[in-house]
Formats: structure tokens, sequence, C-alpha cells
């Protein structure tokens, strides 16, 4: 028996307090439900899925109050932001499947915000579910659809567009729209979740809300909003360009690399620097990008038959080098050869590369190496292709991976004599 | 006219107070020279390079005195230490060449300790240059000898080894190190610098000194020391399975990750935890390791076309995925059919791959991928090399992959309420 019939069957919905009539009983208010699974949330806050039968059945205690209401049934608060929400799937938008106990992506809009109502009762919002996959599976394909319908969608009045997205490879896809989207009339938010939404510690509700909140500011940019510390205190805004994940667990795990993030918040947004205010403008997509771009991160061993590979199968390649933008002295041979673009970033992903310190990074630098300054490798591969899709001139693509686009590079990083790092110019 | 031959001409020596008379007079300590350029260490601490000609002259105005004598001239200390310093290259041990302003690796010995005297005032140091190349060109080779070096000194005597090396790719040296020796029977502590040592910031000095103090304690593992903050007051004790270069160009780039350091040393060494006690046995090394291993970092469009190159190219891959340890499903098949260990790490570098959460990981547990814990993708790149050269057998190469060997895998990591970390077990 699939959970969608048994719940139809007898007149139930989503957010109503039922009693769940099976091998045991369980009160509890009725949770978007998959396969033969009936998710409860339970009194304690916890939520538990029965698996249910031929012979189960549901009684409904009480309906679920206008407020907490499905996305459906939205009415216009007047004075308020409009929100457009475009669900890419991601834990955040994740159900859990109780007979395996793995997460899956959820398929509706109505899965995502259910168990965040707060969000409806502040906010118009507008939601869809665009793609309902993990972000693994995300790929330049992706970015350009999103890209797409995000412009869509502020260009038709919304004030904001906040993007549930997988946190795996979340600070690739804010990378590729902060490229591909100019003059945004409004905050673009990617929001993730290192929870998924039905368990009780869940940050998805958290960063839902204070992603919202940037509706209500002058912000301009594409940004990553989530958790700054494990609790649930605040949440800090990162510019698209300079964040990355950097733990596998941690609700905290997305860090600004190489600068502060833009601001924090919580009851309030505060911002810590300067930010591109929203345009007046209509906001423009270029979704022209290559995607034959390989990023290769050096280690010991890496062989010349390997990177020469590479090398010939693409047609921009990134490397993360050791220290200050550094690899073995045989890869350099080919890099002369090569005819494509081949940036230089650094493993290391803090601080800046600079290869006029040792003679190997000189020899990279007369072989031809684009040095990719203090962006991170993996904005510099988002960054190649977005180029490689402007331009196929030499020249043209040096300049623009050399210079700042939409805060990708710092013009210079300096660290003073307590090791603290400025930015400077 | 060689600077070397210039010296040979007027009597002098590194270490005297000269006058050299060229275009210009100056007068400071005769450091380490190198083409056609004399260094002088002037009053004010910096070093100054001063091209030479036929027509210039060298007055010594005072012989060095025998304390800051060089290396060949140590007398033996009764009731000190015997450190063994085998150098092989990088900043630590490199000179500035003044005319371009790039930096060279040092060619003796001498070189490399001349700028810190209080080494030899302190301890019986014996001194060899094994290789004076730049890091990012160390391979497998160069670890296979410099592990029979290390073990060679330990064996005859020596009380520590101290190994000043290239700062870019020391992490993956001290990692090969810690898997190829055992029973250690004294600290083998790789020691490097961020500015090379004939400028008036650099970090040799002190990083070397600190490293020499291990050889009062009964540590017995491969530890990397380097500075603990950007400012002179004291270094860390690194793990050397666990420690990764984390900025290009700060005095305390080097972060243990996942964990704490051993300990920090400034006038004493004061450890923060357990740690493996030098062994009264023997040392022994084990250099049989398969170098056709590559280490692959994920990135969206990651074509199961490069990916299948990789693996029929290879002995074995480490794959640092996204997040808990994911790659595109598109890749999946291909680790099914692979017949070589495939080993997943997190690119996230933090945290612990954990690959039953989410249905991609599932689906790779079930292809056979071989979950990495909380090693770093380096951590692990190194460790399986050494695997494969100990068995061919899938299940013995899974289970020691996935066994902790020398620290680098937690039995248990944990995220406390604060978000601290904490390591179980």
């Amino acid at each position: 028996m699939h959970a969608e019939v048994l719940i139809k069957k007898f007149g139930a919905e989503y957010g109503d307090e039922i009693e769940l009539l099976s091998e045991k009983n369980y009160t509890g208010i009725l949770m978007p439900s998959h396969n033969d699974i009936i998710t409860l949330k339970l009194k304690n806050g916890y939520n538990i899925g029965v698996k249910i039968d031929e012979k189960s059945k549901i009684r409904v205690i009480k309906k679920k109050q206008e407020k907490t209401g499905m996305l459906r049934n939205i009415k216009h608060l007047k004075g308020k932001p409009v929100i457009s929400l475009i669900s890419t799937g991601g834990t955040i938008a994740s159900y859990v499947d109780y007979r395996t106990g793995a997460v899956h992506p959820a398929l509706t809009a109505e899965d995502i915000t259910f168990s965040v109502p707060e969000l409806t009762e502040k906010y118009n919002v507008k939601a869809k579910v665009l793609f309902s996959i993990l972000s693994e599976d995300m790929k330049a394909g992706h970015w350009r659809k999103l890209a797409k319908e995000t412009a869509k969608e502020l260009n038709s009045g919304a004030d904001a567009v906040v993007i549930p997205h997988g946190t795996d490879t979340m600070a690739y896809t804010s990378a590729a729209l902060s490229f591909m989207l100019k003059n945004l009339t409004g905050p673009v938010i990617l929001v993730g979740s290192q929870r998924s939404s039905d368990r009780p510690s869940s940050d998805a509700s958290m960063n839902l809300l204070s992603a919202a909140k940037l509706s209500e500011t002058d912000l301009g940019e594409v940004v990553v909003v989530m958790h700054g510390e494990s609790s649930d205190t605040y949440s800090l805004i990162h510019r698209g360009t300079r964040v990355r994940k950097m733990h596998t667990s941690k609700r905290d795990a997305f860090k600004t690399i190489n600068g502060k993030p833009i601001g924090r918040i919580d009851n309030e947004v505060k911002f810590f620097q300067d930010y591109r205010k929203k345009s007046s403008d209509k906001t423009v997509v270029n979704d022209k990008i290559e995607e034959k771009v390989a990023l290769i991160y050096f280690y010991p061993g890496l062989t010349p038959e390997f990177f020469d590979y590479t090398v010939k199968n693409n047609k921009g390649v990134v490397i993360a080098g050791t220290g200050l933008g550094h690899v073995s002295s045989d890869l350099i041979e080919i890099i002369r050869n090569a005819k494509i673009p081949i940036i230089m970033s650094s493993q290391c992903l803090n601080g800046r590369v600079n290869m006029n310190v040792y003679s190997t990074g000189r020899d990279l630098l007369s072989a031809g190496v684009i040095p990719g300054e203090d962006m991170l490798p993996e904005t510099a591969l988002v960054k190649l292709m977005y180029v490689l899709g402007q331009t196929k001139k030499m020249e043209e693509i040096r300049k623009m991976m050399t210079q700042n686009m939409v805060g990708e590079i710092n013009s210079r990083t300096m660290v003073d004599m307590k090791g603290r790092m400025q930015t400077v110019g």
C-alpha cells in the first residue's frame, strides 16, 4: 500500500494531526510520506516512519491550521517581499527512507517548505521544483537551466530567489551563477542543509529563513547562506565565488576562503563589508559555457602521460598546484606545447599563487601558465568554463582569467605581522 | 668571476667578517655565495647580494669564531644528542639569486646550517645533502632513498633525524616516511621554511632549532615541525599522516587536519596528546611501494571517459569526492567494473566520509568503493601506494586501507554540541 493512497483514502492531508492505526498505533502530525512509509512528527519533535499495509488506517484528529498551509494555498501578503524558491534537490529538500535509513531527494515544492511554515507567514513564496537530484549529479546543463530560471523569476517581480541545493557541489553552482548572471535585481541565495529536514536537528529551517531575510536588503549578488556555527545562532552570507565546503558533516561546514563573509544573519542582517547593490535594470543571463575543462590536483607521481592526456582531451585545464603554484618540472614541456589555456591555482586553498619566487614558477610562467591569483581551484575551474564560452582568443582568456569579475579575485592579499590576512585595494 | 674563486683567492671563509671592495664597498659577514654574487649579512640583519667582477677584492676584517664553525669542523659535545641532518632541498635549504630574485636550492650541508650556529653549539650535528631539489620534484624514488638513509642514521646512533624539506610536498613525504619506517628509535622530523634562510624574516632558524629539540624527547614518530603562528613564538609538532599545507605563503601554513597537533615547542617541548614512544629495537624500512596510483579530485563535469582512463592506467585510485564521499552517478558503473582498489576520501578535507547516509554513497559502496574514513586525500594516496607494495589481494587491501596504521585514521571522529571536534577511541 502506497502512503499517498492511504492518506487520500482517509481524507487526510499533510499537516493534519492524525492517529495511524497499523500494527501499533501512533499519534502525530502527518508529514510528507513516500513509498509504503507514513512519516509522523511525534509530540517530542522526532519523526517516525511507520510501514503500512492493506490493513492500516488513519483517523484524522485535527485538521491542519491554514497558517501552516501548503504552498498551493498561499494568499498574497500585502507589502511583504516575494520570494521565488527554486528547488534543485539535496538534503535540504530530501526525506529519509525509513526502511534503509538512506536520504533521497524530495519530489515536490510542498515537501521542501512544509517544515518551515514561518516562511509562508512572512513572505509571498512561489515555489518550484526545477530538479530533484543530489548535487553530485549537477552538471553545466543544470547550471544553465537554473541561471535562466533565476533570471526569469527576478525579471518577473521576485525580490529574491532562494535556491535549496545539495551542499556537496553548492559552491560550484554558486560560482557558476555568479559568472552567468549580471545586473541582479535582487539577491540569489543558495541554501542547503547538512541534516535532512525531517530530523529534529536539521539546519534547514534556520538556513531557509535566513536566506529569505535577504529579500529585505539591497544585496544584488549570488551568495551561499549557511550556519555560522554548529548551534542555531546565526547564518553567514558567503560570496558565491569565495566559498568552499570544508567539513563533511558539520553544520558550519561552509567557509569563505581568502576573505571574510559578506555578512551575518540572525534577527537582522549585518554586513561586514562592501557588496554589490541590486540593479534597477533587468537581470541578464549569459549561459555560454565550455564544458570540456578539467581540474587536476597535482601530487607527487602524477605522470606526464596522464597530464598530457588531460591537456589533449580538454579545451582548458586548471591545475591545483603545490604551494605558490608549482608542479614537477617534467610537466612543464607539456604546458609549453599545449594549445589550450592552463590556469595555476594552489591546493593550499588559502593564499595567492606567486610564480615569481621559485625557479619552477618562473619556468611555468615562461611556458605560458596563467596564474589564477587567489582564486579557489574550484572557482577557477568554473570561471574558465565561463570564459571559454565567451572567447577563444588566448590573450583575452588570459586577461579575463587574471582580472576580477565578480569578487573571485582580491586585487592583493597581504598578511600583516600578526598573520591576519588583509585585503588591499 | 665566480664568488667561490674570489673568496678562495683572498683567503676568506664563510662566517668571516669582511670588507668587499667592488664598485661600492660593503662590510658584513660573508655568507654562502653562488655564481658571481657575494652575499653579505649586514649589521642591520639584512642580507645583500653584490655582483663581483675581475677587479673585486676582499679584505678579511675578523676571522669567524670557531663556535660558528662549519659542519666539517664539529667537535663532539659530550652528553649532547646526536642529530643527523639529511637535507633534501627546498626553501629551508635555498639561496636567493640576487640577479633574478628567484630562489634556488642550496648545494651543501654548510649552506643549510650556516645561518643557525646555535644548532652546532647545542647538538652533535652530522649533516648531509641527500638531494638538492625543490620539493615539487620529489617522487616515490626519493622517498625510498630518504627512508633508507633515515633508518641508517637512526640505526647508527642518531638520537633524531632532521630532514630539511621543501614545504610544497612536505606532507606527502612525511606520510610516506610514516608508512615506510617502523620501530623508530628516535623522532624523524621534517622541517621547512616559508621564507628562505638568507632573509631576515626567515622562519628556517626557529623551525630547525625546534626540530632539533625533539632529540631530547622519547618521541618515536615521523612528524612535521613548523611555525605555530606567524611570529617567532612557538612551533607545532604535526603527525606525519595528518598534516597539510593550508596557505601558500604564511609561516603557520601547516595545519593538523581532523585532530590536534601532537605538541608544541618553544623553550620546552609540551605534548598535547599520546604519541608513539621511541623503540629500543632497530628501525626497519619497508620501501616497497607501488607508484602507479592516482589521486582525482571530483568536480562537476568530470567525464566517465576521463575517469575510465584513470582507472585503466593505474593500479589504484584515490578519489577526493564531494561531501561525505560522493561522485556523480555516471561514474559508479566504472567503479563496479574496475579491477583495482578505489578509495573514497573527501575534498572537504575535514571530517569523515560516510557512505551510508545518501543513496549515491550506498551505490558506491555496493560498487566496491573502499571508504577512506577520515584520512586526508593526500595521505590516502600515499597509503594506497604503500599498501599496494605489500599485497595485491583485494580483501587485504581493503582491510589495510580502512584500519589505522600510524595515526592516519581516527577510529571515530565526533563533533560535540559546540562544534568542537572530539576524537574517540
